[in-house]
């Protein structure tokens, strides 16, 4: 016990979770999106005095404001993901605002879950000044919560939080515009984030600039699983599943069905491949408002502007991966930083379940913990993925040992280093890759030989002590 | 940095791993099956002089004896696995003899490990004494390995040490059928377990007196998915995959196919509903010899012996569920021995699903580390899995989360906790939760309250600061 306690401390002293402050980076003003009014506040839910916990999210443009969501597939489904999926649905793709509460994730709290997000939608409702969509719908506001599970939310203290940032209320509306806005929402979101996760981006389509920012949190149950909201739109089955939140504002102005199908392809593609714990929560959510503010006329729309509703789901898919990479980055405990890319492949599905296991193994992100080159276990955890059969009448594809091989890709820009060549064993270099695996951003690639071009890339980090202090007493 | 040390020792210094050595029983050597002869000894797989690394399991019955297995299911197969396959195949389901190595897996080891497996076979071979199936079969052995991946075996010295166990050479040979040999044999099979895996028990059918003895072996890499052996009787889809070690010998006679299809069904409720860390071996193999030397002539069949077999699946299934139970208590780093129960399920294999995904979460096992009754944590795993489709053309069936209750049993005897009833947290009281999550065992059950009978339960432990430290190192 004692000689065990002083491994430990010895190990650990080796080993301290890096400093994430140096990813909180300040934004030109000039790069957010026009026609949005956002800030956040202490409203009582945190206990610490001053600490942002409500972040309120208003559309000021006098153009349709279109909004699309993904939601968890978790069947314990929380009160906010049920009411804003209603609000979405029965509005056909429209919505004008975004009210967030951290802190408490009213999640597993019966009718009376349902009533406070109601009433925290009615209470954002009434901060938007009247436009032609106020008459159309009845409710133009989507909200999240995070946090603890099965707590009731402190719902006088929300409603009066959001109720003071009227902006006819002077003396008490922080709402604005300019960075320090951006911010202060953004670090409404945060729970056990240590920095807040803001960015934003210019993209033009067609010689018209427009931008694009947002915000996202995570930390902890990071590995999300979303589906697009129940809008009549919507392909593929219904299924709501995602506490990962994220808000993305754009001032182009995109169609209901397109901004839907833009963000359901965006969102398989960055915050569906990411994994801090492997656990899926009940509140994931990823909402994504475009307010046309800055469109001239033009709406993107997949069948009437096909080039254009290109340009912009590629801009949104960068964006969205961006803000998950930070999840990824500030993960409870974490010191790596590590990308999964899975290729050769019978189909995308395949490679994605693949990297999906490689970055939830224990094993796996102990040994990037110790920054062992550890590929047995990588091995490991890919052979235990079944492959999809391609047709119901044929039994599924068998990955062959023989052409599978693994790479380390440091991030440095030195050379690649390959530990196993169609399935032969190479004589590692361990100081090379030492040198690559203290690095705290490496890529692991799994190239299956199969001859198909099945390619997905996973991000995700490392299993520390600190994951297990934070998480061995989250609630006490 | 300071302050994070200083918290973590003081938190570890709260919790030490307990000592399982009580795990370690003497058992009388009369409820050891006759007619085996077996042993440990030190091949020098392993670096350190003394400790057993090798084990012989010989049958020397004069009865046929029947086998039957079931591997990893992992794409990657260890040679052993490959080779053990063969053989049982080849043989209808026949084999006399188990040798078996720790501290090198002989997996992802191309030409070479497939050689060094089938030299193993041959070299046990050679101890058997002649016997009616010597002429029927060209081998008669089941190969095993566990430990690193990637390494190729010392093989002359693990031949040298076979060839010392030929029972004619009296000064080296050590096999017997005591309880020291039965142990000696267990201790082989250890990798970083801490006590050997070592139980028996005596049972009847029709009056007459049968034993059954094994070992098994685990500590990590443990979330084992094993199917039968690729024999021509073996029901369902051809998926081999299962660093699990486990050998069960019995003196009673049963018929290749009936051996196979108790087998199967006995692991999927024992060993395949264990974890330690989710992550599946590329070795996992369980092996079981009947060797009919108590039969009294009755050979038992499903078919011919319909009584006799059921009691026999029982007896199997009991005594697999009790080693595979003390693979999860000697997991790397465990302090707790926890029972996952789900019912109200509608099939066993939605139950068994989401015992698994509730076993396998990290932020579940870091709670339970914590002695945290984090219920939501539990609620949220349950509900990311998606239930199987009850025909082709149906949609699958949802949870209703209104039905769902979590109730925590303590080992003690003392009452029950329920936590989430029909949906509705209860009011915890946190003292009493904290006694019962303080307790070395407990089970937790989660009743989906969805009216129908499907039911399955899993054994896991939690994770602990020990289980990072074992595993961020294991290599160096």
């Amino acid at each position: 016990m004692s000689f065990f306690s002083k491994r430990l401390a010895s190990t650990f002293t080796m080993k301290s979770v890096p400093t994430k402050a140096r990813h909180n980076i300040p934004l030109p003003s000039s790069s957010f999106p026009s026609g949005f009014l956002l800030g956040g506040i202490h409203a009582g839910v945190k206990k610490k005095a001053g600490v942002p916990d409500l972040a309120v999210i208003l559309s000021t443009s006098e153009q349709p404001t279109t909004a699309a969501a993904c939601f968890t597939r978790n069947a314990f489904k929380a009160a906010p993901v049920l009411v804003s999926d209603e609000i979405l649905t029965k509005n056909g793709g429209y919505a004008r605002a975004v009210v967030v509460n951290s802190g408490c994730a009213n999640a597993v709290t019966g009718k009376q879950g349902i009533d406070d997000a109601w009433a925290m939608v009615k209470a954002t409702d009434s901060l938007l000044s009247p436009s032609a969509s106020s008459s159309k719908f009845e409710h133009e506001t989507l909200v999240m919560s995070t946090g603890v599970i099965g707590q009731n939310l402190p719902i006088s203290k929300i409603l009066a939080g959001i109720e003071s940032q009227s902006p006819s209320k002077k003396e008490t509306c922080v709402l604005g515009s300019d960075f320090k806005a951006w911010e202060l929402a953004a670090q409404a979101f945060m729970t056990t984030d240590t920095f807040p996760k803001l960015r934003s981006r210019v993209f033009s389509i067609g010689g018209v600039e427009y931008r694009m920012a947002g915000m996202d949190k995570g930390a902890g149950m990071i590995h999300p699983n979303m589906g697009p909201a129940s809008t009549s739109f919507s392909s593929g089955p219904k299924q709501l599943h995602a506490t990962l939140l994220g808000c993305i504002m754009t001032d182009a102005a995109v169609s209901p069905r397109s901004l839907q199908s833009a963000l359901t392809y965006a969102v398989d593609r960055s915050f569906n491949s990411i994994s801090v714990d492997g656990d899926m929560s009940t509140n994931d959510s990823i909402y994504v408002l475009a307010n046309g503010a800055a469109s001239n006329g033009r709406v993107i729309d997949e069948e009437t502007d096909k080039e254009g509703y290109e340009i912009f789901k590629k801009e949104l898919t960068d964006f969205a991966a961006d803000l998950a990479k930070l999840v990824v980055r500030d993960g409870e405990g974490a010191t790596k930083f590590v990308t999964v890319t899975v290729k050769g492949a019978p189909s995308y599905r395949d490679a994605h379940n693949i990297a999906s296991r490689i970055s939830t193994s224990a094993l796996v992100k102990t040994a990037l913990y110790g920054e062992d080159a550890n590929w047995g276990r990588i091995l490991a955890a890919t052979g235990s993925v079944p492959l999809q059969p391609t047709s119901a009448n044929t039994p599924p594809p068998t990955i062959d040992p023989t052409k599978v091989s693994v790479t380390f890709l440091p991030s440095d820009g030195t050379s690649a280093l390959p530990v196993l060549v169609n399935g032969e064993p190479e004589k590692v270099d361990e100081v090379r890759a030492k040198e690559i695996l203290t690095l705290e951003d490496f890529e692991i690639v799994v190239d299956l030989g199969m001859g198909m071009d099945g390619e997905a890339k996973y991000w995700t980090c490392d299993f520390s002590y600190e994951y297990v202090r934070i998480n061995g007493d989250y609630r006490s």
